[in-house]
């Protein structure tokens, strides 16, 4: 694991990339539909798995998080997302990507950054990453016959 | 992906391995305690991430689940499970292990083929499988120096 660049720790509202994403890429319904499963191609390609416990409150968790899952989709290399959040608060969001440099690329996003920082600050109790080649997968349809 | 040996479809109440691990695993409190973060050890080992939308009603579901949650961490290789469900349906379970190899044995365990099956059949709408291999993870703690 390499030193990440520097970053902004205390952005100010003038100066806000997620605004100006949300500007830009809010639906119109202010709502961002979610997908259920990804449509993601035959394997190689690359899972980014997100676990994570909220804390209390919204504090523009839910804004942040339409806006990320909307900046995501028009990233080169991204293939998909499938998030679920248990009503313990516990979460999932695997989003998949073409290759490893892809997912790298959209971690170092500059309002991605941001919206890690103040995930780290604000919105999350505490959460795992895992970076992980998909090299085998199959579905309920083809379930019978996969190895 | 090569073709799985045969195990039954239509089981019957008399022959019933889900009941039989339900009995011997079945926590005092008859509820199987989720973990919240896996306690994986470092890179590289196995993720299969497993989404899912279920059929209407429990059906059998939770007492299946909790049954083969605890079937799991008995198996060789397990590192550990983590799970949530949205309020629409939609789950997403991620279970670890030491490599491919546990990975594809937890798969063969006869209780779990036959759940599986019963999956199929009964439980799940649809869902989507992906093996794969971890060889980066990071905590919130470690988050402002991973790569």
């Amino acid at each position: 694991m390499g030193a990440a660049p520097p970053h902004p720790r205390s952005p100010t509202a003038e100066a806000d990339p997620l605004k100006g994403s949300q500007c830009r890429f809010e639906s119109d319904r202010g709502y961002v539909e979610p997908e259920t499963f990804a449509a993601t191609p035959e394997p190689p390609y690359t899972a980014v798995v997100f676990t994570s416990t909220r804390t209390a409150g919204d504090n523009g968790y839910d804004r942040m998080s339409d806006a990320m899952t909307e900046l995501a989709a028009r990233q080169p290399g991204y293939l998909g997302m499938e998030s679920a959040r248990d009503a313990s608060g516990l979460g999932i969001t695997v989003s998949y990507w073409r290759d490893e440099e892809s997912a790298r690329a959209w971690k170092d996003v500059a309002a991605h950054r941001l919206a890690q920082s103040r995930g780290r600050e604000r919105w999350y109790e505490d959460y795992r990453v895992r970076v992980a080649t998909v090299h085998r997968d199959y579905t309920l349809a083809s379930s019978d016959f996969a190895g």
